[in-house]
């Protein structure tokens, strides 16, 4: 290929297009399924039931410490499937790509995909591509689907939290998103913190074998907020966490300190909420402790039946506060 | 929903964007599959074999003549399924928002999304939003993947056709791409042209039956031309069309030659070129002119043993002239 940067005619189903998909995406993205020629592919799974998951990123900037938009999005649909009790099969890829942009890094980062995807076992099968005019595009978004087989029979689900179940969770939140921040030019900030981006597969494996685990999730968007209050909507509980027992990395606290922030609505990429029978809950954390991914796990708190369905955040000096839903604080294209 | 347009804090995690996805996404599309609460979604499929296909959708305006982004997002995407010979069953759905989106707008195009889908009998049971800032999206674009069932046992590949085999197109060329254009205030042009983007199913259905099918496609963006330049890549054959007996509207024709552009590379969204072996290909052609969607199908040409590897048109008046692959007159945005 011999342009250096995305043009219209990348995406109009001409020459430029096939060299595209030829050079970039089917050299890096290889395997035996993926038939960038046919309409669609023929899949076969190991049982007739699938999972099946969907997700769209934007991250801003699309390169970032720990990760970059391409293994972003292997993660983030293996992960949805990974606390669904699946194991990630297969992805699709859909590429909107703004004219302009660098082939040199649109190389970079389905290069970064395809070893995203190699490291987890997934592979991309199915993937398009548009390209729009320059300033109709934030450079480059993904979306990715993915199939996944069961690794369990067991239901996970809100529905099934009870009261007097643990919160824990598997490391310190909100590194992606400060990670993120700090990427971007206009704070002026530089860290050494890393996104915490990763596959989660190993830690919800760890759990499914507990009979009394009720739900994962992933705390991307919203953070330990958003999920704790899906589970209030969802149980008519309450959710009562001890600050001091949730894990946040020093930087990341005196970042958001510093720009106002409140960690626990930040994004992490690769860390576990999972709830669970409190008589299970040390036999749960010992088990995520013995992984390298789940050193810093912790029990941060428990659903209770008070009637005031709130998430109650019981502060270090023994005082409380209410940890309110998300309002109209916009973190655009942390993910 | 007490909001107009879009803002960043539709796509936060938060309240108002759990509201938008109740409100319209959830509202609208309600199925018994679909869970807007999960990380992903058990399907069941009827077999162990499955067909899966992905598609982006970038169409400016959002809104044309015969359909919209969200009714093409649906067609484009089972239309994909059905010339591989499957029935579209599940789709996940990716929505791209740019900032300041008329609500009422997104609501008319996920309301058209979804009664395209009851039409076809096709399920959306996942789906993510993203919203980007302004400026850094085109309003509004749909990622959909689609899952389906096969419907026949018969591979349908390029690989299959030979030397002698009949081409075959189901309906008038370029629609889609002239209605698409009409739309766009820039060409000042008013037509009562309607884009022909529909679901191929009965089309493709129609012809799955005869032995000799050999390949099916939908001759989305790039048109006639991209589709036999791929047939020609991929066999070492040449393409012969005999350019009176191709299907094009007198309006697309005349649109063409004030705009300067040649039909035979613009979209349609509706239309099935078929190859099969010539001594079916009569009976073919008469099953699918039996359809109405059919009605105005024509045999237009047929692959070559000539050592050319070229498009060869045949002109009305017994020319010749080379039919190139697409270069760089990018029609972008179109599909």
């Amino acid at each position: 290929m011999q342009d250096t940067h995305i043009s219209l005619a990348h995406g109009n189903g001409g020459r430029l297009m096939r060299e595209l998909i030829d050079e970039i995406f089917a050299h890096h993205l290889a395997n035996p399924a993926l038939d960038v020629h046919a309409d669609a592919v023929r899949l076969t799974m190991d049982s007739a039931e699938l999972m099946f998951t969907t997700d769209g990123f934007t991250v801003d900037p699309l390169e970032f410490p720990g990760g970059d938009i391409g293994s972003l999005a292997v993660h983030g649909t293996c992960n949805d499937l990974a606390v669904a009790g699946a194991t990630a099969r297969y992805l699709s890829l859909n590429v909107f790509v703004e004219e302009g942009m660098e082939i040199q890094q649109l190389d970079r980062i389905v290069c970064s995909l395809a070893k995203a995807s190699r490291e987890i076992g997934v592979q991309v099968v199915a993937g398009d591509t548009k390209v729009v005019r320059r300033g109709e595009g934030g450079g480059l978004y993904l979306a990715t689907t993915g199939i996944g087989s069961r690794d369990h029979d067991r239901e996970l689900s809100m529905n099934r939290i009870q009261a007097g179940d643990a919160v824990l969770v598997s490391g310190p939140l909100g590194d992606h998103g400060i990670a993120v921040m700090l990427a971007r030019e206009q704070f002026g900030l530089q860290g050494k913190l890393l996104s915490d981006a990763a596959c989660v597969l190993p830690l919800t494996r760890g759990l499914l074998n507990f009979s009394g685990l009720r739900f994962m999730r992933d705390p991307t968007r919203g953070g330990l907020a958003a999920v704790t209050h899906e589970m209030i909507r969802a149980t008519g509980l309450s959710v009562r966490l001890q600050q001091a027992a949730i894990p946040v990395r020093e930087e990341v606290q005196s970042v958001c300190e510093m720009l106002g922030y409140d960690p626990f609505y930040l994004a992490s990429e690769g860390r576990v909420i999972a709830v669970i029978e409190r008589g299970q809950a040390d036999a749960a954390l010992a088990a995520w402790q013995a992984l390298p991914q789940g050193r810093s796990a912790a029990i941060i708190g428990s659903l209770e039946e008070e009637g005031l369905q709130r998430v109650v955040l019981e502060t270090a000096l023994g005082g409380e506060r209410f940890l309110e839903e998300l309002e109209d604080d916009p973190l655009p294209r942390i993910c």
